[in-house]
């Protein structure tokens, strides 16, 4: 028989999650059936949707309930295997959310090759962070060479990747991020053609001078001010794909006025904008394989970098969450829950 | 020579214009050189852009200066000519505003056949208006056979074409205009699949009665409480072209809070819309042969119907463009400045 810590809601955060809207409970896990497998959790993604599904409110996906397990990708180690796919040892991606083991389906995990790549960047850089980049910039943003690609978040795993594949397809590249160690980073590790302070007083300006040519393409993964700073330098004919909104997450009441959506709309049609919602999995079928492709070479290659933020300790999750949410971490965010069993974390 | 009667720009309207805002004044029409033709008004059309054009506010269009004639377009007679092109007695189209004669170059007129079709008709259902319809709906909007297309101001000549080519496309036409005349129009009329009242205290609880299936595609020219409600009845996917927003055209505030965008931006990601703004004009080069073709057939079979509303006179114009701005009107709203020489005009 084996046992899993799992964190579990308790309650329905208001606002910033507290500690109190979470427990962590210790249950056993039931006997492999055929088909399923035992996994050992190594790597726990954090991500900014996570905050949407501990909510009541109507979105793309269903709400948990009270006592779920919180979700969440995770990469595992296979303990002991039922399905003729894996074996014990095996490592796989996986959904099993925020919990030391489970037992999951087959069906439901992919395996990984850690002599490709290291296990972890299937969470991040060549997982569903970078996957939502890729998809929403090429397929929605459209960039053409010469364009300005803004993103905001831009340090974080989504937003890397939409300035580094901005660039890889010959547009000019600017960033968003709180504070100069950021800024800093994006020119320093990523590449950006220009990076913009949010945090400073005079943000609208600088990113006035960061964009000379306007805005041509707006990966929206934040909204609020930024965005409105954004919205006024955006060209005739300008993409916004939205994939993310994150600065309304933790909002508890409706902002106060003035309205800015008739403003917006005006702004829609006078310049012929796109504004386009999506999460990543509307576009897996059509082009989950080229990401896959083109991603792994240009990382192999140097054209994409990533950074990642590791926190040891499944019990550091709700704190490292909370600071997801407020912008603490740098890099993609990862809980180490187990040991990393692979050659190359061991050499680290 | 001829003189012209015009009616100028005389000031920057704030709010609903006025009749000060406007000068009317008899000006003599230079000699024709070589390539221009004196024209003589017959149909002037109203349209809601033209308040665009009465601001300095940015916009696709320039704005027109103080001083200036009124834009719009127009059919007129060929009175003399001094181009290859066009006779005496020619019918064109052509773009020349507010005023009962004016010279023009013929490379900015088209020639219009009377035996084909009204010749009125080249500023409404096979013209502009119509072709706002046409191109917004079909290369924006993408209706599936099946699905709910809704417009609002669906009396008017745009939405009323939008309703019937939805129609034509397989899909459930839901039309919202302001009061039972119009909705009574809308159903006997234009064949709309349901109307909506806008006015009634019931309006949201309507709406919903008349998209039980919500709605996939909502062709926005209207914008404020209507779209506001429309928003809650949008399906995973929705598609919004935005060719207007007519409720706001008059504003003198800022709208007050609560500030809707954040709320609207959240909808737009977690139900994956599209909102696209565009001005016709974009779509001539791909679609405009084939709305002629379509269009002219789908008049001809009686799949596509029109309402004229004519005033006599260009000195009714500014009274009658107020009119159009609160609804008034019902169809597509017309000027005729001078006699309409064509058979079947004096055959009504």
């Amino acid at each position: 028989m084996t046992t899993t810590t799992q964190i579990r809601l308790a309650a329905y955060p208001v606002g910033m999650p507290q500690d109190s809207d979470f427990e962590t409970v210790t249950a056993e896990l039931p006997a492999l059936a055929d088909g399923q497998v035992l996994l050992r959790t190594i790597y726990l993604s954090l991500d900014p949707y996570m905050r949407g599904r501990m909510s009541t409110a109507k979105s793309y996906a269903a709400s948990l309930q009270l006592g779920d397990v919180i979700v969440g990708g995770t990469v595992c180690e296979v303990l002991d295997s039922r399905a003729d796919e894996f074996a014990t040892g095996d490592i796989v991606l996986a959904y099993t959310g925020w919990q030391t083991h489970a037992v999951a389906a087959a069906m439901q995990l992919r395996r990984l090759d850690p002599e490709q790549a290291p296990i972890s960047t299937a969470l991040g850089v060549l997982g569903m962070p970078g996957f939502t980049a890729y998809a929403g910039l090429l397929e929605l943003g459209k960039p053409k060479p010469g364009e300005t690609v803004v993103v905001a978040a831009a340090a974080g795993p989504v937003g890397s990747a939409v300035g580094q594949i901005a660039r890889v397809k010959g547009a000019r590249a600017v960033g968003i991020a709180g504070g100069p160690e950021k800024c800093r980073i994006l020119l320093e590790t990523y590449g950006f053609d220009a990076a913009v302070d949010h945090w400073s007083p005079t943000f609208a300006e600088d990113l006035a001078a960061a964009t000379p040519d306007g805005i041509d393409v707006y990966f929206e993964n934040v909204g609020g001010p930024v965005t409105e700073a954004v919205v006024k330098r955006l060209n005739l004919y300008a993409r916004i794909p939205v994939c993310g909104l994150v600065a309304g997450y933790n909002a508890t009441e409706k902002p106060t006025g003035p309205d800015q959506l008739p403003g917006f709309m005006q702004r829609i049609l006078t310049l012929s904008l796109t504004v386009r919602g999506f999460i990543q999995s509307e576009f897996v079928p059509t082009h989950y394989e080229s990401f896959q492709r083109d991603m792994s070479a240009w990382v192999r290659d140097g054209q994409v970098n990533y950074v990642e933020d590791v926190v040891d300790g499944l019990d550091q999750a709700t704190e490292a969450f909370r600071g997801l949410l407020t912008g603490r971490n740098v890099g993609k965010l990862l809980v180490r829950v187990g040991d990393d069993p692979t050659p190359e974390a061991r050499g680290q």
